[in-house]
């Protein structure tokens, strides 16, 4: 197995194994024929097409951007090759049945599969899992003739997806869609409309682009309520399946970014010449929940994207402040001694602690999400509908609390770096850039905040949350037992109860009728809930190690485990005192502030 | 006078002249010819050429970034046009003696018109303040044979200057340095050795370049008491004024940055052919000591031009808000309704309040600063003190908090925007990458706070932060007197009780020999210091405004500041209880971290 500086695999397996125990989904019917050596094998794979097909032009996409030539978007040839090595390792079909070809894989372990790539490659890696989203929609709720024709040529590699949710107007008010659909006598659609923000949205990689689009069918209900979801193909598809005419879709531009470069995106227009041909799935009026499906989804991969990057800039960091030496310690200023490596430096390791523990407790976060998404195949319902509710409740967190800390693990790689850091001779900076688009898209971090605190906390009455807080009790006792973990066990307790007293205090307020003063807290909702479930999965992490230690595991690896959990505690779990302080009180200062007062 | 979306003079004004009361300086003798009037001129000329041609060419230097060719820089033609323009309104010789051609205007008013250049396009205005820098620290330490030949052409807007201080090996410790100095029959040296990150270090702007470089005389001692300080022109110099031969200086390469790209960023190599000459200034061994009369002075212009890009893209940032209508009120579902503009939303106000306060915050504390330098030229010998030692406080937490809050405000002007903001299509995503470098070069951030909890508090027995400590105590008093702002006033003396209680601490715990363990906190402390500071700025902001409300004032633009003072208060001042725990605690949790743990 080639390695690699960006991948701490060790790190990998300790999650998914020590922590997580992801072997034990094999007991579920559909994951029967794995078991942790075919898992293994998945991740092997997918680390050395990352490290040899899409690592290698990282920077290269990131300097030689798409480009729309003659209508057509023009990539680097490095991108095809390493989407084909993708699909052609099976990847695409990771979580699909093996009856259409699949792997069957867990969800967990496509995702740490995909893991992987996005360290590697942020901006390649999403056509293809862009696509394999899109086949998940389709599995779910297209006819059997669409999954024919749309959905498993998605699995054999041949087509790519997007989804078309956002119009210029609109930006993130779905409410506001304008997209039409006009019902012809076959049965299909014309769809007319433009769409804006859409990733892959146009490119030579396949043979075909299934875009799933948001439009109002003639007639519909205003708002979210009148939206329907169309299969929209670049080129249309005959009934054997072979391609037909080009639909009326255009590439009507490229959106330029700071960063995520390879990845092309663009703006689209449907229906010019009122020749664009869709297909509605499933029944009309429902395509917001069914786009809710690839949603939900496609927020967790964007955690699970940036926690990644967040990954990456650490390891390229740690490496640099252990190789790099530098300066000495502020009560030794010999300058005849030699200088001592970064590292050494306190305040280089605690830039180092705060990547370790970002990065590490955001996948942990991410991975046990993903773990949700598994349960659904749990042949106790009651356990189904708990993971169920969890996800709702955790995704929004996943989304929001990892782009926004991988970001900041990002910009401290490069501080540790100093001045190499800032130039693009290093791969930090890229990482910055690249990673700024995760707190925007797939809904904003100040919409997952509001979808927190006004949705899921209080979903069905509250249960979401009550599962949380029994679970995270049950790893304080666990830890309570624990000499050396016990204070941090009481730590989480008590910041737990704060959760449920401010959220308490909310729901009372917005039952009051204080809705819009309450929400106006939100993000310091989404601050308080992401820093506690951080904490315990960090305390689960710790309770781990230190499982593995007193079973003669790796003193260094599994201690520093314990330590990381230490840190996160000491210097960010308390800062939830404040951000529930504001939400409990219902904090005006930013609510009052008016227009015109700026 | 032309107005621009980017620069709020407004604020500006009610800064200089509500809260600080610049005018008051022309009471000195060095100032007596001014008065608000030729401030106002001056910063209105400012205000023209930034917006003239300082702003239309920040994209175009981003884009087209310096060039090495035939072994010189290449230049977009507008920085020279921006920079001579800049040279001919006479704001190169802006502080210097009206006998060398200066406008002697004072420190915090130059900073003010830099400040405007800075927010129109950081990169070219590099060039000419570096160069003024070098002529600042030549009129203090330099002979006047040194001043007529190198000092008053860079006053006359011929010749620029650069401060050359790292090493390739080097990087933040200078004790490393290894450049040579061999003393000649002529009493002039000759140089040896390679300098990186020199910014401005080669171009054609002018007729010769003045690089300030730090050396070895032969013999030297080891570590920071052996460098002296050389004058090293890129062409020598005639005794009699006139160009001679070109010096042994070559541009060896070009660093490529992530941002502030119109500003080139070198790697010099000088005397690889035996010949050059560098002219010591000053006596031997002092070159450290002169050299951080430029480094603070540059240490507060980081400070600056990392808040005045905040304080544009804040801008920018608003004006998108007030804009862009997008979706409604979370308790307002109805799409029949018009969509809100997003300052509407409660979440976004918050994050334009965040950057307000970063903002406006941060350039209080900035000129604030400034007036400390012009304070020196006060007749009374206490006052100077007293002036000096707060100054030597206030420079590490003006570059290092300004240059971190400065980013997060940066990075909340991409969210206001969303999608577009992440594109280079609108201004605020290259603010983000050309803001990132200031927490890094003229020390990092992390090395300010060493400065800071290491040095400068401790500073004449403490004397430094007793006089700052006083100050806020006697802004607290007048707040306490006005009963909208009393509990303010009581939360801020609090916190600065808190600063005193944790800074005996910490000095406690170093006298008994903790200095790594106390040290290893020192970013903690900066933070909890910043903070106060800040608050401290905007109570005195929140005063004037209340006078001036009293007054007739405008009550928009005069309520603002007490709403931003007011979520200051709530929502980031209450942080400092955390990270004073930590300092006085001496927490451990980084420093006992080891190397093989992570």
């Amino acid at each position: 197995m080639q390695t690699s500086q960006i991948i701490d695999r060790r790190h990998l397996d300790f999650l998914l194994h020590d922590v997580l125990d992801v072997t034990a989904l094999c007991r579920y019917p559909r994951f029967a024929e794995h078991g942790r050596e075919t898992f293994t094998a998945a991740l092997d794979l997918a680390q050395q097409i990352a490290l040899e097909k899409f690592l290698p032009h990282n920077r290269k996409g990131d300097l030689v951007e798409p480009q729309m030539i003659d209508g057509k978007v023009q990539l680097i040839a490095e991108i095809g090759e390493a989407v084909s090595a993708f699909c052609e390792a099976g990847f695409m079909a990771a979580l699909a049945d093996g009856g259409r070809g699949g792997m069957q894989l867990p969800f967990v372990v496509t995702a740490a599969c995909d893991g992987l790539f996005c360290t590697a490659n942020p901006g390649t890696i999403a056509y293809p899992t862009l696509a394999r989203a899109a086949a998940n929609l389709l599995e779910v709720y297209a006819s059997e003739e669409q999954k024919r024709l749309y959905m498993q040529p998605i699995l054999d590699g041949r087509y790519f997806g997007t989804m078309c949710l956002s119009e210029p107007q609109a930006g993130s008010s779905l409410a506001d869609l304008k997209t039409s659909a006009r019902l012809q006598a076959d049965g299909s659609y014309r769809i007319s409309g433009a769409k804006m923000w859409i990733s892959a949205g146009d490119h030579e990689l396949g043979e075909n682009i299934v875009h799933l689009v948001l439009a109002r069918i003639e007639g519909a209900p205003a708002g979210v309520r009148g939206i329907s979801l169309f299969i929209v193909p670049r080129w249309r598809v005959n009934a054997d399946g072979t391609r037909g005419a080009r639909n009326d879709v255009r590439l009507a531009g490229l959106n330029h970014k700071m960063g995520q470069r390879a990845s092309v995106n663009t703006f689209l227009k449907f229906g010019e010449n009122g020749d664009c041909a869709g297909y509605l799935v499933g029944q009309p009026h429902q395509g917001l929940a069914q786009m809710f499906h690839m949603m939900n989804e496609e927020r967790i991969g964007v955690g699970l994207s940036a926690i990644q990057q967040a990954a990456a800039s650490y390891q390229y960091a740690l490496a640099y402040a252990r190789e790099r030496r530098q300066g000495r310690h502020p009560d030794q200023k010999d300058p005849a001694t030699p200088a001592v490596a970064l590292v050494e430096h306190a305040d280089v390791r605690r830039m180092l602690l705060q990547q370790k523990c970002y990065a590490e407790g955001g996948q942990m976060l991410a991975y046990d999400a993903a773990v949700l998404v598994d349960r659904q195949h749990d042949p106790d319902a009651a356990v189904r509908e708990q993971s169920h509710l969890l996800l709702e409740l955790l995704t929004p967190i996943v989304k929001a609390w990892n782009s926004d800390y991988a970001l900041r693990a990002n910009d401290l790689a490069i501080q540790v770096f100093g001045g190499y850091g800032y130039t693009r001779d290093y791969p930090v900076e890229q990482c910055y850039r690249d990673n700024r688009i995760n707190p925007i898209h797939e809904g904003t971090n100040g919409i997952q905040a509001l979808d927190l605190l006004g949705r899921k906390a209080l979903l069905d009455n509250g249960e979401a949350l009550r599962i949380l807080l029994q679970r995270i009790a049950a790893t304080c006792a666990e830890a309570a037992a624990d000499a050396e973990l016990a204070g941090l066990a009481v730590q989480l307790s008590d910041a737990a109860n704060l959760v449920r007293d401010t959220t308490q205090a909310a729901a009372k307020r917005m039952a009051a009728g204080a809705v819009r003063e309450v929400l106006a807290n939100a993000a310091h909702y989404l601050h308080l809930l992401g820093h506690v479930v951080v904490a315990w999965g960090w305390l689960r992490m710790a309770l781990a190690a230190r499982r593995a230690l007193a079973a003669g595991g790796d003193a260094d690896f599994h201690t520093g485990k314990v330590q990381a959990c230490r840190f996160f505690f000491a210097t960010e779990l308390p800062q939830v005192a404040l951000s529930a302080r504001l939400v409990a009180g219902a904090d005006d200062s930013a609510y009052a502030m008016r227009d015109s007062w700026f």
